[in-house]
């Protein structure tokens, strides 16, 4: 059974939600990123960059157990694993690995970016609410031209691009940027949303997350614990 | 021949080196992203997040053209369409993707959001600069301790995880890190550096860049530009 190394977090709710679709089942492991579970050396064998998600497939390619850090190496994996999710014709297959890229690139660093600035980070800085929510915005309007054109982000159906982008928008209020303002990413965002693999998905570790971050996770999470260098 | 829409930047200097490393033949077009050139109807059509690289390939799957943003799938189209640089293995192609995911997510991203604030922002943040500078240590040391252990960053043979990786840290002096810091990432840097197609690649439009920024591309790169919605 596929174990998965993970926390509720959009990263996380991606290879939930694969895992969902796919039907394959498996094993969760919590990695407490806010007490720094992240940085233990167990952990860190399987994802040196010291980030949830991972897993551990034992029945990998050719029979061998395999570990993968990465969640849009892991949507890649899941997809080449099952024939699920990413088309086999080469140009909706690459279709797809833009817009994959486009969320691994974008989507995630520069919302993470807003959340921090605009709802973690220790001082309001206007600059830098101002710089990420911006480019929320214009993350969202190029989305909502794509998605004026296209049923599904990649295309006409339904892909691991859709898997990885759909978790980092349901906490589009804490991007500076109102959904109702983008209809067409909104009819998209709210098909995938009653989706039922997509909601068993995001209800996985649902609870483990706490409500209210400490200090002590503060610290841990923005960088007073620093990577040991080697 | 295969169209480079591109300018002198890291993103740029990773399809420069690919497809110099393949031998393939290509036609640059230059998108002066401090103009503004990377909001033009003609350009977004093929690059609808605005942003270089881009290509478009007359030859593409099945004899028909085929364009492509975001510059982690162009490498991935490149090896697919040449067979080069991403093994054939399944566990040692999902190697190279696990570290290609690293780089568009967190060494592009982080890395850019240190040159911002340590370079170009038009004030000086200490907490942003301090954030990202740490974040900057502590990628370098995840390859270090990588590359301690580790040829090539995804294992024996050099792939397109470290021709996306390189040219980001041609920069580090914008980065608040010092490279002789981390000595198992500065000989490999060294190595990649030597390269002949690397050495072609990072020449690659040189010179177009201008080499002071005015107020007029400030305020195009950094965000007072929206993106049109639709």
């Amino acid at each position: 059974m596929i174990e998965v190394y993970s926390w509720p977090t959009p990263n996380g709710h991606k290879v939930h939600i694969m895992l969902e679709e796919c039907g394959l089942p498996y094993r969760v492991i919590p990695v407490d990123i806010g007490s720094g579970a992240q940085f233990e050396p167990g952990f860190l064998t399987i994802s040196p960059n010291n980030k949830i998600p991972a897993i551990v497939d034992p029945e990998g390619p050719d029979g061998k157990p395999i570990s993968l850090f990465e969640s849009g190496a892991i949507l890649l994996y899941l997809a080449g694993k099952t024939g699920r999710l990413l088309p086999a014709g080469t140009a909706a297959k690459y279709e797809v690995l833009q817009w994959l890229m486009f969320q691994m690139g974008s989507i995630g660093p520069m919302l993470g970016q807003a959340h921090h600035f605009r709802i973690y980070a220790p001082q309001k800085i206007d600059y830098a609410i101002e710089r990420y929510s911006k480019e929320a915005g214009r993350l969202y309007g190029v989305m909502n031209k794509r998605l004026a054109a296209s049923t599904y982000i990649a295309g006409k159906d339904y892909s691991i691009a859709d898997i990885a982008i759909f978790p980092w928008l349901r906490s589009w209020k804490n991007q500076g940027v109102e959904m109702g303002d983008y209809p067409h990413l909104k009819g998209w965002f709210d098909e995938i949303a009653r989706r039922p693999a997509v909601q068993r998905g995001v209800e996985v570790l649902a609870g483990a997350r706490k409500p209210l971050i400490d200090e002590k996770a503060r610290e841990v999470l923005f960088g007073d614990t620093q990577y040991k260098r080697h």
